[in-house]
């Protein structure tokens, strides 16, 4: 075993703060990483506190993770000492399933294993995030990532990044598409810049104003204030798609009307209760609501290997491991543009 | 004017009775048809009721129409007296839309014209509906119907047979797919017959037990009570696709629950209050939900057509006009295998 520094949460009222832990030694599969940055995903603070139920303490946060290969197993064949790696929010799945035959570890049916929160396959060890010096994955689950970009951009590509990039893929959204993205926030502003990459007219809906500027600068052609009526009736049946990062409760029918026909919106932020869902409002236009979870591997391997490629990176702002409780606070605000990515060299 | 018969209601609360009103002449457009059978949608009970709001009184209702041509205007090619012929939901639109365009005329941007209980783009003739003798539909709104059926069964098709066609064509339904079909009524036991037609494993969902040896009769290959959890456990993640022909208020999530990774439910039933959808439910399988309304005059055409060549058509219980009220009561409980068909002949 290697011991192993963190930052970690006792229980769902108590704040982060440095804990020690026990890593496995490098199996012969397996790829040791040196933790250089890891970004700050709004689901850390769920988790954190609990508001998911289920959460196992101490929990060590943390699954948009770059960093260098300091050690591999006998058997790794894609990754040497040295090497940049990034680890996302899965570190290992059944591997059997029909799901993950297809590359989709993250609809595993036998259930998938989380880069945090989770237990590994052995049913009892619990996984600890990259809120850490080091971590230790199976290297199936480890992607490569390129030097060509700044490593504490990347870290949120992992989460942020894969989250947005799969469903617009998925539904093949690109030239010709008129697309809204509704909230700019970490996810949000992925949204924007991979829509935009894809060749799609895209519209920031968001309910603050201040927003506008820097929704034009990462990309996108319109904005729309959500809570002004006048603005949202030019952009009734506007929309082919519409990506919706929102986690605070809203009102889906105010956006489903926005959908032309066969029009769909893709949620990707999950309210805490119940959306109410008309049917008439899906009938009427044949519109549809679909849901889409981060990626599986090949997908997020594909999406680092096309931001190294088009030069597309997360919008952060690098914090020291100790500042993790207040970048919490100012989360809740929604005072950050837009990912928080911890410098891990702090950690000490 | 023609003088035209018909059954109407003259307010929410009165039953049907005789109505004398006056159609059109045929335009140099139009073709005038004697209706012969007149299908009775579970829609016109809730148009008559005023439970959509908004009805027309009086209210002549009927959108599953089938007759026989008895005249036609000079610029009309496609019909000639003689001919049979069928009317669905809809007997005009913009037709400058870019739905319209499309063949998507129930989807009209400007509002299609309902074939009763809406008015006629002159925006004060109220349409009146197929509970009568004849009719007056220009051409294009019209459709062809093939002599090799019996007419009777054929009417449901204008409607309960487009609107569970329309979405198992556009989601591509077939071979290989695993599809549920939950309700077993006038729409629900079409959309058996043209789910297992198209090569798909088809499900019967239905709370009824009565229901099992009628839903296998009809080509299902499995059959499941709703309202036993011991038959659904083996469900879940289970279909690809679900069309949920119910309007009465039901809950959303226990067959999202059925959806297999990138499941789609399709709404063809619109129950009165919104449904609840927790967003997880759709993120964690890649699930979506879609709406679909009836189709337009291009695809209802195809859909008469292949049916004719595979001998599909409802099953009906053919009633004489005077006998509507009672049909109306008997549908309120369920008690119709699978669709009151009105024999015009018995309107003198």
């Amino acid at each position: 075993m290697t011991a192993t520094k963190g930052y970690a949460a006792q229980d769902n009222t108590a704040p982060l703060g440095p804990f020690e832990f026990q890593r496995r030694e490098p199996g012969l599969h397996d790829v040791q990483i040196e933790i250089l940055y890891c970004g700050v995903c709004h689901s850390d603070i769920h988790q954190v506190r609990n508001e998911w139920g289920g959460s196992v303490y101490p929990i060590v946060p943390g699954h948009e993770i770059v960093g260098r290969v300091t050690k591999v197993g006998a058997h790794v064949t894609k990754f040497k000492e040295g090497d940049l790696a990034g680890v996302g929010c899965l570190v290992d799945s059944c591997r059997e399933c029909s799901n993950c035959e297809k590359g989709l570890e993250q609809y595993c049916v036998n259930g998938s294993v989380a880069t945090y929160n989770s237990y590994e396959k052995d049913g009892k060890t619990i996984t600890y995030g990259g809120y850490s010096n080091r971590i230790v994955v199976t290297e199936d689950f480890v992607l490569k990532v390129s030097d060509k970009l700044n490593l504490e951009a990347v870290a949120p590509l992992l989460c942020a990044g894969i989250t947005t990039y799969s469903p617009l893929r998925y539904w093949k959204v690109g030239k010709g598409h008129k697309v809204g993205i509704l909230g700019l926030g970490g996810l949000g502003h992925m949204a924007v810049k991979f829509a935009v990459s894809f060749g799609a007219e895209v519209t920031m809906l968001s309910h603050s104003p201040a927003k506008e500027a820097d929704a034009k600068r990462l990309g996108a052609h319109r904005f729309a204030l959500t809570n002004d009526p006048g603005q949202l009736k030019d952009l009734k049946n506007y929309f082919d798609f519409i990506i919706d990062t929102v986690s605070a409760p809203h009102d889906y029918n105010i956006y489903l009307n926005m959908l032309n026909t066969n029009g769909t919106m893709i949620c990707v932020g999950a309210p805490p209760a119940p959306a109410q869902v008309p049917a008439f409002n899906l009938i009427g236009n044949r519109r549809s609501i679909g849901g889409s979870l981060i990626g599986g591997l090949p997908e997020t391997q594909e999406m680092l290997d096309y931001c190294s490629e088009h030069n597309i990176v997360s919008d952060v702002e690098v914090i020291d491991i100790d500042y993790i409780n207040e970048a919490y606070e100012r989360m809740m605000r929604g005072d950050v543009r837009y990912r928080f990515v911890i410098d891990m060299a702090t950690l000490k």
